[in-house]
């Protein structure tokens, strides 16, 4: 990838080369312009963009990049905007590059179970598409009625069903990507295994818009699960012994499709949320599916009654709804306490406990609540830090919760855990990388950066 | 990773160095030699290496290494030897850095199903000192017996298994590796999710020795299957009528645990060699476990024998192995015949009737017999070309026969396929990288190898 460094050129010059060459598909509006400076974290930018270009086909995506690499402008890839950590927030000066129009499932095989689609499918439109062939794209971030598959797999999406069924990253077989300079490669296979060259579908899986622009995937399917589904819903004294028993269940070898997690203050905010009873304590509430459902909610049943939970168990689906109905109240409850920062941490699911207890200390040191729920099968929190907003519209964050949550990193890391189980790095976790890299590594992943963005105008600012 | 162009050095200096400062891990014994200058392809490289260098320590790789990088020396890392492409053969003014005797299990967690290993443990070692835990390491190449778990992992090594448990890459969170220069770096987490930056440990699966040594990982483990297995052998009257009888099972929504596809010409060497009788046509080999072994051998057996299939169904352990004993007897059978390249495709597992039927043209055009056998779950073909052996010791390949491979390849490819299944690329597999990538994504590749080797000391001549 060979560039010369471009001539001086103006926001206005570039913009006008946008329109010549791609018309209605770039819009100025303002209103287009200030939605994509924020994303599902609340953060804000500090201006607007050059222009919103919604591209309607891969030729589109060229065009922009070869205008981007020509003028040396910046581009951020975004599809639906539903990023937790400002992996897609662009800012003045920058090209936003929208896959939301280039939607399409090209091509499904029942046989081989695959599809291959557009980026900006949105994934439970392309689930929709699958389930007369009796198939199911299994990532399952909470987003996945408004989120792209294209954003899914930039940033590794997890979810509830993971430990279960995998994140994005073993469900992507191969890749469209357009590169910085334009030139469109394809990565990988339309086979399960294959083993030629380097895994560049791997290195772009994650990447967060750094490498280039995935604009067309090969994904592995599933067939989609039938029968019955078990929920069980267990309250617990204390969050220490709902995550115990959860390790329980897990060591057990017994395998929920989902196991979540409901903290103390959590379950206090969804109580008082829903105006429902509540006597304190933490809550699990964990799912089965497939055919040993019935089965394995009797096992798990056991474990919690012995480990001293109080336990209600459906195999009816409203009833089983309405037992899961306290987990998808969370958000709504944290967002009715005020201003939320949604955070992401994953630890070794044994150092659970641990880290509950290294979220207590951390409420306490900083007087704040951080209402935790947790994806428990597979080590992954979510504590919530719910504050009174700063900033004009607030929603920033303030210096002390961010202080909180810098403490919340260096606990995970001391676990042995990770920065960012499924939101990424964005924007928002960029001063924590190095805390886990270290310089070395991060130098590397650098190196490796620029080998794709010589110029450095993939979504700069974010990760690295 | 700055370095400078080192000073033109003798292999005589190299190997007064490396014995200087490792001592007794150093061997230019003429049979050490000899040995690392092949593997199981059969290929023996024109010269031997400079030294074999057995590291016995984190520390050692590193001493080889910086010494490699100083003096501008090759360094080929081997583990068993078990490779079918040539990825670890070394010839002349090169130092094989083997790691058979960094062979520790260092930590077992059974609540967090993970272990952490040195690169030169042995696949079946490993899983025996896990068995007690009640634990499985999935990755289950045929050289399971005699491969290491650094070996299994440079190659992204695959096996019987994959359809229903995955290739090697499913089964890794972490890696340490020396770098060229001697640094060590920690890729990936303990846990079973993380998007921290770039997922170097997924661009180091399968990368053959040219960006780094694996000296350990972190593995990912599977509880043990327990309970009966089951094994159907049924016999077809052709191999299109197996093959299409294996994508009904897999289209029935069916997870056999094996599924092995063997051939006609297959079949009549494999009876040969048993003195079995044989009245013609094609076998297919299932196992199912887990708790749904016996529904589910059920269901395959109602398959087979609506698709015109004769077959025998066995949950006797005794019998089932007397059942598979047919496809262990494969390679010994066509080491029986002649020299033998053990050929490695993969296409989409729809396209596997099509695949057989290219083979069969090859073998017309060309006058040659390829037996082939398939994990058929996965659309994985292993072609073994049988010839009359040249070279000194009969193991070269001939030119016809590469000729004919490379058709096979190309056959593959235009059935959307791949070049490699999971033997990896190597030596042998070079020339027809291109048809695969293409110039541009080749380019691509080569730009990030030398991000990580910018001397091209890592294994030079393989895969790139």
């Amino acid at each position: 990838m060979t560039v010369s460094t471009p001539a001086r050129i103006t926001t206005r010059e570039v913009l006008a080369q946008l329109v010549d060459e791609l018309g209605d598909a770039v819009s100025t509006a303002a209103g287009d312009l200030a939605v994509v400076r924020s994303d599902r974290s609340g953060h804000v930018s500090d201006a607007p963009p050059i222009a919103v270009v919604t591209a309607r086909s891969v030729d589109d995506v060229r065009a922009v990049m070869r205008i981007a690499t020509s003028t040396g402008t910046a581009v951020v890839t975004r599809g639906a905007g539903t990023g937790l950590a400002g992996g897609a927030i662009a800012t003045g000066g920058e090209i936003v590059l929208s896959t939301l129009a280039m939607n399409r499932l090209l091509d499904v095989s029942v046989d081989d179970e695959l599809a291959v689609v557009e980026a900006g499918i949105i994934n439970a439109d392309l689930n929709t598409q699958l389930a007369p062939h009796g198939l199911w794209f299994t990532p399952d971030p909470a987003s996945r009625a408004i989120s792209t598959v294209g954003g899914n797999i930039a940033t590794n999406a997890g979810g509830l069903l993971c430990a279960k069924y995998g994140v994005t990253r073993e469900s992507v077989l191969g890749l469209s990507v357009v590169m910085a300079d334009g030139r469109l490669m394809e990565f990988g296979h339309r086979t399960v295994k294959g083993v030629t060259g380097l895994d560049l579908t791997a290195l772009m899986i994650g990447s967060e818009g750094t490498l280039g622009v995935i604009v067309g995937a090969t994904v592995k399917l599933r067939r989609l699960v039938t029968g019955a589904v078990a929920v069980l819903s267990a309250r617990f004294a204390t969050v220490d012994d709902a995550a115990r028993a959860a390790a329980v269940v897990s060591s057990a070898g017994l395998r929920p499709a989902l196991m979540e997690l409901i903290g103390e203050s959590a379950m206090a905010g969804i109580s008082a949320h829903l105006r429902m009873e509540h006597p304190g304590g933490s809550r699990l509430i964990i799912q089965t599916d497939g055919p040993g459902a019935a089965s394995e909610a009797d096992a798990i049943e056991a474990i919690i009654t012995s480990l001293g939970g109080e336990c209600e168990l459906s195999m009816d689906p409203a009833e089983g709804e309405r037992l899961f109905s306290i987990r998808r109240a969370f958000h709504p409850a944290m967002a009715a306490l005020g201003t939320v920062l949604i955070e992401d941490v994953c630890v070794p699911r044994s150092q659970l406990p641990a880290m509950f207890a290294a979220i207590g200390e951390i409420e306490k040191k900083y007087d704040v609540i951080i209402p935790t729920v947790a994806h428990a099968g597979d080590g992954n929190l979510h504590p919530n830090f719910v504050f009174e907003g700063g900033g004009a519209d607030g929603t920033q964050v303030p210096a002390d919760i961010w202080a909180a949550a810098g403490e919340l990193f260096q606990a995970a890391l001391r676990l042995g855990g990770t920065l960012t189980g499924e939101h990424g790095v964005g924007l928002l976790k960029r001063r924590w990388l190095r805390d886990e890299l270290g310089d070395e590594q991060l130098q590397l992943q650098r190196q490796i950066k620029q080998v794709f963005d010589p110029l450095g105008i993939l979504n700069p600012g974010k990760v690295f």
